[in-house]
């Protein structure tokens, strides 16, 4: 079974039209076409660099349409605006630090810029949420780093039993 | 003097006798046999992936037995009962995340998979709380990343005056 | 336009004079001969490891003196009265946990007691505050690691259109 992927963006500058949003047309075609998740691409959205819109998105997007998993883009650096980690963290149920983890150590090898993405990970109820980089390069990067771990992340979030007593074992 | 050290596993299976807790054995095999830490187990327990039975014996370990040092394993992953990191942050007085990066980056060596490993580090009063994985190999790999550092850090806890000021200068 | 930069030592032992601040004088020399920074060190104090007292601090040369970076030295490891961590979080708006993934990676391999650093970083109006270790040794190597973002991350603080628009696409 596919797994179901929303992509928010979160930008002031693609929502008035200003600049085009190619980081999650780019996620999409990964995912889609490249095939590095074994997933469709059900929703996709973008929104101004504003806590309660992304908050809202997040929301609907987890309870509502039970996404498994949600990638956002954008929002993530130390513009004045930039509060994606902070509408996403306010509404995860559990964070999943080892996620930001292992983006940062695999992206300080491409350039050390890499520290000043505030990118926060974690679920909620069965949906896992990545904040990803606002770049088309590192979005892509950043999605590359946690491909490998996704499948077994959306099976577990499923409550998979089988997968559970093997991972405690 | 010894370290006196408490391991706590999470478990639903365990508690229930469906499933071996191999896992806390082998930890206090790793510390009284092979004396990768200078200590002794002086506490055991098992307990269900509960929130407040998690809360209530790292609570009382710390604050009523006085540990130096409290191990847990199991439910640090993502299935819908896994709420130790919870637990565990909701009673730490002081986080240690320093800890948490330093098992994730070298377990991401061993498997990508360490990254969904949501590993929560650090103090209450004097004792110092660490997250292990469930399983039996991810739980001995992650204490022997933080073994290196857990006499020094005791040691501090303790609030000895001449490391204290070591440290500083 | 030189980076303005506070210096904050919280340090019971440099605060009673019993120890020398061997960390801020290097750190300033850093800075200001070495040039490691494009910056200047406007102010430079020492407070004991008391939460209010750092938080005083840190609040005044933000919102006040509207510092752009402010460097902090001392009180962030496992000895009772260090809480310049939790000072700094309760007085950051945004939380960067990248500097301190690059500082934690970077230095556990100089030492594993690297572990042990509590490096809280992130922001503050404009302002971006970042946690050194007590040391001499440490402080100066896990400035040099963040070294490279520092000045982008201050023109980014400063809304600086340009480049807010390029780390986008
Ligand atoms: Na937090």
């Amino acid at each position: 079974t596919k797994i179901k992927i929303g992509i928010l963006t979160a930008s002031d500058s693609c929502f008035e039209g200003k600049a085009e949003d190619k980081s999650s047309a780019n996620l999409k075609i990964l995912i889609e076409d490249k095939k590095i998740i074994p997933g469709k691409v059900v929703v996709q959205s973008c929104v101004p660099d504003d806590i309660e819109q992304i908050k809202e998105k997040l929301t609907i997007w987890s309870d509502a349409l039970k996404l498994d998993l949600i990638l956002t883009t954008g929002g993530t650096g130390f513009a004045p605006r930039d509060v994606t980690p902070e509408a996403t963290k306010s509404i995860l149920h559990k964070e999943a630090p080892g996620m930001t983890i292992a983006m940062i150590k695999a992206s300080l090898d491409v350039t050390p810029l890499a520290m000043l993405s505030r990118l926060v990970c974690g679920t909620r109820g069965s949906t896992l949420i990545i904040n990803l980089p606002g770049s088309k390069k590192g979005s892509q990067e950043c999605l590359e780093f946690v491909t490998p771990a996704i499948p077994h992340a959306v099976d577990l979030l499923q409550g998979n039993k089988e997968n559970v007593v093997t991972t405690h074992t």
